[in-house]
């Protein structure tokens, strides 16, 4: 009897390591080990912005050029850009970081996107930089892109970011909600 | 004697644990978790195919443009595209998703790319994305690229993809097959 | 008395399978399983070095050409590039495989990068790829970017690389020192 009661409580511990070892693998809900909400701010160069703009059209197709986003929705316009980031809406609050990296528009038909991007932060509260890449469909409310690695604070990090578009006027300027879920802390 | 078999019953269940834990990384040969082949379709645009092209050059080296690729191995021509993936090799079938991204050629002396893109899936068969990054020396019959992060139903997902060229017509066409292996699935 | 012994034992293998099972994650200090040091060499084609040039600028903005790196710390230009991988910080030593893909510079401020690129390897003593992608703020001593993935003796590796600029001449040629530590090796 002390033994099968041993066995019992062996097999109990044995399934708690198991489903602790991997959290939520078996389970339909995940549960982020880092939350993170962020917003940033891009400002594209029209020809007329030069002080202003965070972000420039380097590449485009043979039907476009470099200071107006091209027709057929903008298909084929590559950016570069350096956002500040902020924890709340207002393109004036004090930034706490930067997005910079790369978006692309790669549909003819509709407005898509594909990014490969950094966050980079250096202030008291984190160090350390967040890699992200994925698609963004960004007619949709809210679309999730990959996160692919990290540094610093964010070390190894691997998770989602979920983004919504959180303004845009014109186009010259939009405004992004980065909701980050990290799904590997180590 | 009882105690000595709970014990070894015991260390039975720690090397299970241990071997399930991480599957296949003590062991030579690799089983991924998630196998899943498909054919994408690029198609260049050259100046003539508007209505066809699925890609376009946008960015050029000095000697290049936008309609022809470029000298040297086409050495430094950006592509942007938007490609229909299909079940099979036939361009007409049915697309199941988009193959969505960037690549460059990035060799002089032979042809070779780099590739950054995702796999978007919006059907009753697959919701979510695969994104992927890595290295084409496409002159190979096969190579391997990353499977950096997925969303949706590849939520989390890490592997590596097969590419290997299944056909090309001239410098307008190709279509690539991928071998998706993944080795981590949540 | 036999089964809180057998107890406790058990207790002490399960604290051992935790602990092994996630090597470094709870400790302060990680250490990688598996270290490579290598140097790589960076060309840019400037209209007349066509024969040396490793590199071309294929993006450029508005304010920019194809030739010279752009006004405002080269804010916007993308530059594709097929380096030499050597053991050792000598140009001229024989290349051990190729640093492949794009950088660009993000910042109008200062210099800064986002890279995207591959390690291709294909000698007797590496064999496969190494991916990487991450922010460099090329002006700190060192930065870090991601790994994030590899293929064949690099199959599912992650980490991060330390980048240092080991040497740069004008804006022609530049040298990067790259300190691979991978904390997850299959």
């Amino acid at each position: 009897m002390e033994a099968k009661r041993v066995i019992l409580a062996l097999f109990l511990l044995f399934l708690l390591s198991k489903s602790s070892a991997f959290p939520g693998r078996k389970s339909r809900v995940h549960k982020p080990c880092k939350r993170l909400v962020f917003y940033f701010h891009d400002i594209i160069y029209n020809g007329e912005n030069s002080k202003n703009a965070t972000a420039a059209i380097v590449g485009a197709p043979a039907w476009g050029n470099k200071t107006i986003l091209a027709n057929q929705n903008h298909f084929g316009d590559l950016v570069v850009f350096d956002d500040p980031i902020t924890l709340d809406n207002d393109l004036h609050s004090a930034p706490i970081g930067r997005a910079q990296g790369i978006y692309v528009y790669d549909k003819k038909e509709i407005f898509t996107a594909w990014l490969g991007f950094s966050f980079v932060f250096n202030s008291t509260e984190h160090k350390g930089s967040i890699n992200f890449a994925g698609a963004d469909p960004l007619m949709n409310k809210t679309r999730d892109v990959s996160v692919i690695g990290g540094t610093g604070d964010f070390f190894m990090a691997r998770g989602i970011a979920t983004l919504m578009t959180d303004a845009f006027e014109g186009e010259v300027y939009f405004r992004l909600r980065v909701d980050i879920q990290l799904y590997e802390c180590w």
